[in-house]
């Protein structure tokens, strides 16, 4: 168990006025055991109350390992699985629950318990995951040098005889030559038309002349995701496609710049969003500028034009901002970004200037 | 819209004294409207009131079609989402919520309406989908018939130069070649002592003479599940495992022989497990005899040694006897079978006598 980690909890329990709460999302619980377990339809929760006492309650199935650093309390298939929480439980306080525990567990502990006042418990988790720990941190570049050397390859890679599918389906065995196994997501290889749909599934599309190809990826390294997109184009783009490429580019360059400690997520949002509003392509940037990313590819918070969030040294977010235009062309430059004391550093180092490959 | 369907549910509801009620999972979701969503983080439930009101919140990035036959209530991200469902919930009543739910959801809808009584309503569901209709039934069993197909084609596809990776990472080509593009599960291929672990992941392992082959295999045809095992051996298996493989048919025989309408789940799986027992091999069976299923791969009930769940005409489910000895052999057979009016139908045909490939 990382015992700092636990400390920051319960300090933002504290804060909350949360005198005890469940954490049962498998990432949350990786933060903070340190093992990744999928539940499926059995209970597994991990017990904090704000005193200090902590117990981890599992069904024997998972196999844990007796060493995690936590008095773990395990029931079997065909058990009460909640009565130990409830037992436990203490009386007349507000008790946390994490926002994604199944409804069926809370509505059993309602049951043996009526006199707590139950609350989404999530964002006390979530604030303290958005700061990055060292150990984290260096986990989160070396993904990332990892989705470079990754990025490079493919790029290499690229030729007419391939569709987007069969480009999609190579990708994992280029992160394993790196030693990454796991995808952080589905990868994105979109060429011409297809590449204006942001979330374009790949298909037997093949390239064509004057194409813009999308590429956008990731590989979960040691339990930290990477996530970078570039756009090269084959062949000769046309002048509105370049237009288009050198104002995603600026307003990337943009969004990273306005990056400090103390700035709103919004406001850096804006930095990039501007750009591409004064360049006038506005109703063709259809989402917002940037997520948050660790153990999941999306992490608390965004980046985007309600989000009130301030910067802070030990954040982690993509800065990916986008052009669309239907029928035409789409072009996406995402980086990830580590915020320092004074500004930020960027995680990714492919270039980022206008390629063409033939 | 199923109009049958929901009726049975409220049937079903007022049967329970639950008076208003949401279903949130995608499988019960498909099973009413006949679309598969997958809400993500966002908000999905289709409120049914036991006086006829049926009306779906979704969100609009789900882009459904308007013709599902059912009142839409559509939300946009940033919306409170829950806000639409409060303001329609009668007071002062039984509020089933489906099991899966995630918290968050149901705090929030707690909130807002703190007189409901909430209680977790997945039986009321899972009752009716428990009994298949006519057209279930028709697309249970050519789903079944495809199974039968890939596995004849599979077994005689085996050979010594292929790993269970190389047999199971060739699987999907199979399926597709008979139109079904979808796993009901990831298939399990075990070779000689790997078969002796029944969740056995495949691996580098080559086949050694003598040894058992499991393969236990399933796809999703037009939206339903197939699921059947079978066991062969490479080159003349020991006495052993001839033994332990004709115990297990036998089993296998005996549950499919004890299922007729009125009979407890508990004594189909005694049927199939008093085989076993009286062979000495009983410590070597370690699961359940069966599981229903339908949408979903595993669905209410088992046919387990405490369900006392009763078989009725239009249940399907799973005979699937193992006996698992270990570092040694592991043999499972698994058919798929259809209560009737007077007993069961078995769903696979593809034979199970024991046999040898060279």
């Amino acid at each position: 168990m990382n015992n700092k980690r636990v400390e920051n909890i319960i300090k933002n329990m504290n804060n909350k006025g949360i005198k005890q709460l469940i954490i049962t999302s498998p990432s949350s619980i990786y933060y903070i055991l340190g093992v990744w377990i999928e539940p499926g339809e059995r209970l597994m929760a991990l017990y904090i109350n704000s005193n200090g006492t902590i117990k981890f309650f599992a069904n024997e199935l998972f196999a844990l390992d007796s060493n995690l650093g936590v008095d773990l309390v395990l029931h079997k298939d065909g058990d009460d699985s909640i009565e130990p929480i409830a037992s436990i439980c203490e009386d007349n306080t507000v008790f946390g629950v994490d926002k994604t525990w199944p409804s069926h567990f809370l509505i059993t502990l309602m049951e043996k318990k009526p006199n707590l006042k139950f609350v989404n418990a999530s964002p006390v988790i979530d604030e303290v995951r958005m700061i990055k720990d060292e150990n984290e941190i260096g986990l989160l570049k070396e993904a990332s040098i990892v989705n470079d050397k990754v990025m490079k390859d493919l790029i290499n890679s690229l030729s007419k005889e391939k569709s987007e599918k069969t480009v999609a389906d190579n990708m994992m065995s280029l992160y394993k030559k790196y030693g990454t196994e796991e995808f952080s997501f589905p990868p994105i290889v979109a060429y011409g038309a297809n590449a204006a749909s942001p979330h374009h599934d790949c298909d037997s599309t093949f390239l064509k002349k004057g194409d813009c190809i999308i590429l956008d990826i990731g590989g979960k390294t040691k339990g930290y995701c990477s996530d970078m997109t570039r756009t090269v184009f084959y062949g000769e783009p046309s002048l509105e496609s370049r237009k288009v490429y050198n104002t995603v580019l600026e307003s990337n360059l943009a969004g990273i710049k306005a990056i400090k400690p103390g700035v709103k997520l919004c406001d850096i949002d804006k930095a990039s969003r501007d750009v591409i509003d004064n360049a006038g392509y506005g109703k063709y940037y259809t989402h917002r500028t940037g997520h948050n990313i660790g153990i999941e590819d999306h992490e608390y918070p965004s980046v985007g034009s309600t989000d009130e969030e301030i910067a802070k040294p030990g954040m982690v977010f993509s800065i990916e901002p986008g052009i669309y235009i239907p029928g035409k062309v789409g072009v996406r430059i995402e980086d990830l970004v580590l915020v320092t004391e004074t500004g930020c550093k960027v995680l990714n180092a492919y270039p980022k200037e206008l390629k063409i490959i033939e």
